[in-house]
C-alpha cells in the first residue's frame, strides 16, 4: 500500500519546530508536521485555580482552537454559535493532562502556565502536534521563570510528545495525514515520555472493532515516532534539554 | 491490598439492569453498578443530521448529564453557567462513538436514535456504565422498530459494553469505585465487543506515566469484566439477545 | 363523567414518598403521584445570597428540571438551546416561594437549602408534586442540621403541600393527570398549609374565563386533596412530624 | 391605616391611556397608573409559531422588559448577563395567556400579534398595568387588520384588564404602589373580563399563609378595580369598544 | 433638491429636550429630534471598573438599545438571540468615548456614571441624538453630586453634542432623517465641543468613496448644526450651563 | 520628537505581504507591518445573506479576532466569556464596509466572500493592516472565481488600503505602533482608494478635542501612507493589479 505522499509506513512527516515565534508570550513555538501548522504559546500567570489556592503548587492548562479556514471547508467561529466546539474541548483537556503528567507542581510554585494551541493550518494530527509543540513552549516559559529567579529548579520531569497511528486499508501507519485519517479503520493517539512510558492512550475503532494484535502493532509504530519526536524536541531546545529530568 | 468494599481485585460490583424503567422512551434502562445509578433512555426520531440526509442511513448519538446532587458535593447545572460541562461533552462523545461501532446504519434506515444517559447517583465508572446500559436501551428501541415493521432486521452487529480498570497503590484493579478512582495512578476505560475486540481504549497516567506491562495487565483485567457484563446484558435482554449479530 | 383512570372526581392518584432515595444529599425524596415521578434532593450550603449576608438569617431556593424523556415527546436539554426553559423558571420560583413561606429563617441561621426537583417521569401535576416532595426532603435536611447541632430548633413552622385542581368537560376534578390537564378549561394549583391556609393560588382560564362559583368548587376539592397529602407527608416523616410547628 | 398617597383602600391610582404613542407599531399605548409608566406596542406578523402552522388560526404572545433605570436602583440589562430575567419571563407568559383568553383565533386568521410591554418607570403593578394597556394596543392592531380587509370581524371576545390587590398591615388594599407591595403580607394579581369572570388569579402569601376570608375580601376589592379599568379602556377606545364581543 | 420634510439643506429638525423625564435616575432626559425619540438616563454608581480602582478618578460609560418596535419593522430583542447587536455595541462605545472627552475624571472622584440611551422611536440620527441628550443627563447627574457635596466642582470641561451630515443625490445635507440616511452616498457623524473642536469624526462612503472637497462641505454643515445644538443644550440646562468649563 | 523606532514622522513601518500563506482558502495573505502580523483568509461561499437572496448580487463580509497572546498581556477567548469582544465587533464591521466599497456586487454574482482577519501578533494598527491585507486576499479569491469561469470580469473597482495617523506629544505621526497609539492625543484611521478618495474616516480625540487644522495635517500624512500601501499591494499582486478597475 503506497501512502499519498510516498512515505514509508513508519515514517514521520517532516517536522519543524520554530521557537520564539510570537514575541510576547513567555514561550512561543510554531510546530509544523507536514502541512499541519500550529502556534503554541505559553503564558505564565501568577495565580492558580481555586482548588490549588494556598497549596504552594502550580497548575498547567491548555486551550485549543482552529482558525476558521485552517481546513478545506470554513468552520464558523465558536463565538458565532455561542458554544465551545466539543472536539476542541476534548482536545484541550487531553493537551492539559499530557503536559501536567511531566510537571512537578511544587517546583513550579503557586502559578499557572496556559498553553494556547492555535491551529493555523490543519492536515491531520493536530492534537498530537499540539502536545509536542506545546511541550517546547512550556520548557521555554519555565526557563524564563528560572532565569528571573522565580523558581529555583526546572519543574519538568520528562520530555513528553505525541503521535497518531492508525490502520488504513488494513495497514498500520505512523503519523496519519488528514486524507488517511478520514479513511482509517482504527485511529489511535499516543502520548509518551522520552523513557517510553505512556501518558495517554486513546484508541478508537469506530468503523470496526480491533484486536489486541492490531493494538500491539500500532503501539510499536508509535514508539518509533515518539523516539524521533523526542530527538526533534531536544534539537530544538539545545542546551535547555539538559535541564529536564535529572 | 484490601479494597474498600472487600471485593477481589478482579471482581465487578453488583450489576443490575432494569428494562422499561421510564414509560415513555422507546428503550429505557436503569443500570446500577454498586452505588452508581444511571437512567439510559433511548429515543427514536424520524430524522437524521444534515450529513446523513438522503443517505438512506441512520445515526446514533448520546447525551450525558449528572443530576446536581448525584455526587457528594452539589454541582451547578450547566444552564446556570450557560456552558456545557466539558467532561460531560467528552463522555457523551465517547458513548455515541461506542454505540455507533456496533450499528449497521443501512439496516437502521434514515432515522436517529438518541441515548440520554442521566446519572442520578455517581460512585465511579459512570461513563462505562452508561455505555453498558445504553446498549440495552438501544436494543429495546431497535426491537420496537422491528415490531412496528419500520425495519426488517435488527441493525445491531455485536454486543458492546465498557468497564474501567486502574492501578491503585501499585495494584491493578477492575471496576473502580469513586474512592479508588480518585487515588488511581493509572486510569483506563475499555469499550469492547462480545467477541473480545476493542471499540475504544482510553488510558491516562496523569499522576505518573505507565509501562506497557501495566497496560497489558489492565487489558487482561478488563477482559474479565467485559465477559461478565456481556452475560449480564444477555440475561437482561433474554430472547432479544438472539437477534444481535448473526 | 368518567375519569380516564376511573378515579372519583375528588380522588387523588396513589401517592408514594420514598425518603433517602439518593445517598449523598442531606435530604432526598422520590415522590410518585400516579405516573408522575420526581426526585427531590435537598442540599445544605453554608452560605447565603448577597441580600442575606450578615443578616443571621438563611434562605431556601429551588431548581426544577425534567429529563429529556420524562414526557411522551423528547425535549431538548436547556443547555443545547443555551436558554433556561421559561416554564421551568416559573415553576422553580413557585417551589421556592412555597417552601420559604413555612420556614423561620432566623432559626435556620445564615445558610441556604437548595431543593433540586428533577422530574424523571411526567404525567401532570409535576409542580405540585415537587412542592409536596421537596417539603419532606427539606424536613430531612433540617433534621440533619439539628442532629449535628448546627441549629437548636427545627426551623419549619408548618407543613406545606400542593395539588392541582381543574375543570374538564365542565366537571371540577382533583389531581389532574396529563391527559386531563391538556383538555382542562380551567386549571388551578393550590399550595396550602396543614392549617388550611393558602400559600399560593394560581388559577388560569386560558380556554375560557371562569366564575367565582367555579373557583369556590375548586378550592373545596383542593382542600380535600391537601388534607390527604399532609397525612401522607406525616406518615412518611414519622416521628420527625412532631418537630414541625409547635 | 392611611395609604402613602392618601388614597382610599379601594381607590385606584390615576390611570391614563394614550393611544398611538409610538408611530410605527400597529397598536401603541402608553399606560400610566400613578407613577408606573409602560409602553405597550402591538406588532402584527404574517406568520405563526410551528404548532399553529396550517391551522388557519393565529396566535398572540407578549414580551416584557424594564429599562435599566425604571427602578430606584439600576438593573443590568438581560443581555449583559446573557440570561432572561426570570421575573420578566414569568410576567410575559402571564400577559400572553391573559390576552389569548379573549381572542378568537380563527377570526384572527393565521397571523401573530406580539405585544411588547416595556416599563419605562416602575412603581408597582407593572404586570397588571401591562395587561390593561396591551389589551388596548391589541384592539388597535386588530382594527388595523379589519380596516385593511385582512380580517372580516374583530377577533376579540371580551375586554380584559388586570389589577393588583394585597394585604398591608392587615388591611386589604386595591392597586398597590411599590412601597406598599414591598411590605405586603399577601399579594394577589387578578385578571378579569368585563363580565366579571376570572382569566387568571395569582395569590401569594410568602410572608405568611392567608385564609379564605382574606382571599374573598381581596377578590371583592379587585372587582371594584376591574370595573373601573374596563370603563377606562372603553373611554380610551371610544367607538372601537362597540366592536368587541357581540 | 427638495427634502422629504421641506427643510433647508442646512436646517435641523425640531429639537426638544425634556429634563427629569423619568423620576428615579440622577439625570433623565427625553430628547426628540423630529420623530427620533430617546430616553437618556444617567446613573451614578459609587464604584469604578478594575482599571480605575485606587486611582482617585472616575469613569463614564454608556449603553444603547432600541425598543423592538422603535422602527418600522420589529427587531427581536438581543436577549432572544443571546447576542448583543453589533451596531448597538459600536454606538454605545461611541457615546461613551464622546462623553468621556469632556470629563475631568479627577474632579468626578472614584465613581462611575452610566448613560442608558434607550431609543423609543427611531427616525435617523439616533446615535448623535443620544450623545446630545446624554450630555444633558450627565450634567444633571453631576449637579446632583455637587448639591450633595460628593464633589466640589462640576467635572465637565465643555459642552459636547453630535449631529449627522450626509450626501443625498449629490447634495450635502444636515441632520438626515431615516429616509434620507438610507439613500445617502456619504454618511458622516460629527461629535464636537462648544468651542468648535472635534471629539469624533466618523465618515463612511460605503456606496462610493468621497473626495476631500465633499468632506469639507460636510464639516461646514456640521458646524452649523453643532452650534445650534449647543444653544439648545444651554437653554435646556438654564443656570447649570454656567457651571460647565471655566 | 524622536520616534521609538527612529522612523521619520511620515514614514511607514516595513510592510510585507505574503500571498498564498495558508493552503486551503481561496485567498490567503500574511500581512506584516513592523511587528503587527495578521493572517487574512478569503473564503468564497456560494450563498448570500437573506437580504441579498434572489438579487443576483453578492456580498462581502469580514471577521476579526486576535489570538489570546497576540498582545503583551493574554486576553481570554471570546468563547470563554460567551461574548463577542465589542472592539472586535466594531473592527470587523469596518473591514467589511471598507472592502464592500470597492466591489461591484452584480459582477460578483450571488455569492459571498468572507474575510477572516486573525491577528497573530499585535503592535498597533491591526484594523488598518487587516484592511490592506484582506484586500489582497480578496483579489486572489476573485481571481480564482475568474479562472474557474464562475465570473466573467473581476468585480473590484478600486484598490483600497488603510492607515492610522495620530498626534503624539503634539506631533502628527504616520502609522502608529502600539506604544505611540497608547499615548496618542488624537487617533485617526483612514481608509482610502488608489484614487485618493475616502472610504472611511474615523478620528477620535478621547484625551482632548482637536481642531480642523490638526485634522488636515493628519489627512495629509495619511495620503502619503496610502500611496505607498497601494504600491505595495500592486507589487504583491503583480499582473493581477491590471484587472482592477477599468
Amino acid at each position: 500500500m503506497e501512502r499519498i505522499d510516498k512515505r514509508e509506513h513508519s515514517q514521520l512527516r517532516p517536522v519543524k519546530i520554530t521557537r520564539n515565534y510570537i514575541r510576547y508570550p513567555e514561550g512561543s513555538v510554531l510546530i509544523e508536521m507536514g502541512e499541519t501548522k500550529i502556534i503554541c504559546n505559553a503564558t505564565v500567570e501568577e495565580k492558580v485555580p481555586p482548588f490549588k489556592k494556598g497549596s504552594g503548587e502550580g497548575w498547567v492548562t491548555a486551550e485549543y482552537s482552529m482558525l476558521p479556514r485552517a481546513t478545506e471547508v470554513r468552520n464558523n467561529r465558536d463565538i458565532s454559535r455561542l458554544k465551545m466546539n466539543s472536539r476542541s474541548s476534548e482536545i484541550q483537556r487531553l493537551i492539559g493532562r499530557s503536559l501536567r503528567s511531566v510537571i512537578d507542581f511544587s517546583l513550579l510554585g503557586e502559578r499557572s502556565i496556559i498553553l494556547d494551541c492555535d491551529v493555523i493550518q490543519a492536515d491531520g494530527g493536530t492534537r498530537t502536534a499540539s502536545i509536542t509543540g506545546a511541550f517546547v513552549a512550556l520548557v521555554d516559559a519555565c526557563y524564563r521563570l528560572l532565569e528571573k529567579g522565580s523558581i529555583e529548579k526546572m519543574p519538568i520531569k520528562n520530555f513528553v510528545s505525541a503521535i497518531s497511528v492508525g490502520v488504513v486499508e488494513g495497514t498500520p501507519l505512523l503519523d496519519l495525514c488528514y486524507e488517511e485519517d478520514s479513511r482509517a479503520e482504527v485511529d489511535m493517539n499516543l502520548v509518551m515520555t522520552d523513557e517510553g512510558e505512556f501518558v495517554e492512550i486513546q484508541g478508537t475503532g469506530e468503523q470496526a472493532p480491533f484486536s489486541i494484535e492490531t493494538f500491539n502493532k500500532l503501539i510499536e509504530l508509535g514508539n518509533i515516532g515518539i523516539k524521533q519526536l523526542t530527538d526533534i524536541q531536544k534539537d530544538a531546545l539545545g542546551d535547555l534539554s539538559n535541564l529536564i529530568g535529572g
